[in-house]
């Protein structure tokens, strides 16, 4: 039965995420806030429901990168190299977009009498980002539920889960990781050395996948 | 101490909580989500920021007026007429709209170092809309601390006032109402049918205030 809405990145999570649960997902979104990664990430989103026959939208959301602060949002030059789980990857967080993009979604499924929102928050995210935890999960469910007649709530599958559990999950489905983006930095290539391409590397090494990714270094 | 971010429509009641509390706004934000009332209210906002001094910026939604199910983004021969109140009313509730305005606040808020995110629902609004009520206001509060480093909290001084006590506050501030729009037709004049039009007058008239507004009827 479709009766979801995901929001899909185009990174390894979500896309893992999209084929993981294709039989109730009539929409899927994607939103570009303005980042150099957005530009690398939302073909692959696409490219994906286009794959599945899944219903896909880009919703723009500029003005985040007008006025947020966030290192995400200041070029490339402005992303830190390290360790995803590092104390220097807080610049990196855009404030409350999981927050933002899960209400959009919210709205988005009420307009379209779907019932559930689904998300790709996983184990490894909450460290640094306040919005992926399972605290902020909860509080959001509550939530959509408290504001839609239909009493919309928050599906996070990934919740407890390592970034290399869901890889090893994309395996079983197999899903081609190379046609998925994660760098920060957005360029021509995966950089190798930001904090995101570090985690990436490492999930697929931790599911036992030959990493299918083309690095600068 | 300025410590707080404010949803301003342009309306009697957000304006109403702009100069009660003009001594903690920092920033006063307007959202266009595509609607014809908009483009009549978000000049208002911005008049009276200017007066107070107090900075004002507009977020574009358009987004919403595209691909979200409401009679308030469909022109205004979609506006219903009668009590605000009234079943009829709900066609006109954009889905999670106050969800949304108060996710991007909440980044906002981060984004700038405040602390409060306000918005001016009030008990009138509770009937027929759910992200208006108590349990969306104090689940929206758990979830803006827990998805923020700041931890960002909801104030919402109106929730459990009439529009006419409201008003009646408006009057002892002085706030000059004139300068404020309600109809969700966005014509030239308030049409003076619409369920936003019964309930301006009732609220002026509930606290004695010769009502200013120009009707077309």
């Amino acid at each position: 039965m479709k009766d979801s809405i995901i929001i899909l990145s185009g990174g390894m999570d979500s896309t893992t995420l999209l084929y993981d649960y294709q039989e109730r997902i009539a929409l899927a979104i994607s939103f570009d806030y303005g980042s150099n990664h957005n530009a690398k990430e939302i073909p692959f989103a696409k490219y994906h429901c286009e794959q599945l026959g899944i219903k896909h939208l880009v919703i723009p959301l500029k003005f985040m990168g007008e006025y947020f602060r966030s290192s995400l949002l200041s070029g490339d030059e402005a992303i830190p190299e390290g360790h995803y789980a590092s104390e220097n990857m807080k610049s990196t967080v855009v404030p409350f977009r999981n927050g933002i993009m899960l209400a959009v979604a919210t709205g988005m499924a009420e307009s379209n009498d779907l019932q559930y929102v689904m998300m790709a928050n996983h184990g490894g995210d909450h460290t640094i980002y306040p919005d992926c935890r399972p605290e902020f999960v909860d509080a959001f469910d509550k939530t959509a539920q408290a504001g839609t007649f239909n009493g919309v709530r928050l599906l996070s599958p990934y919740c407890n889960m390592t970034k290399g559990q869901i890889a090893a999950r994309g395996k079983e489905l197999g899903i081609d990781y190379s046609k998925t983006w994660s760098c920060y930095r957005g360029g021509d290539k995966h950089c190798g050395k930001c904090g995101t391409c570090v985690e990436r590397k490492e999930a697929l090494a931790d599911a036992g996948i030959d990493d299918p990714t083309e690095y600068e270094d």
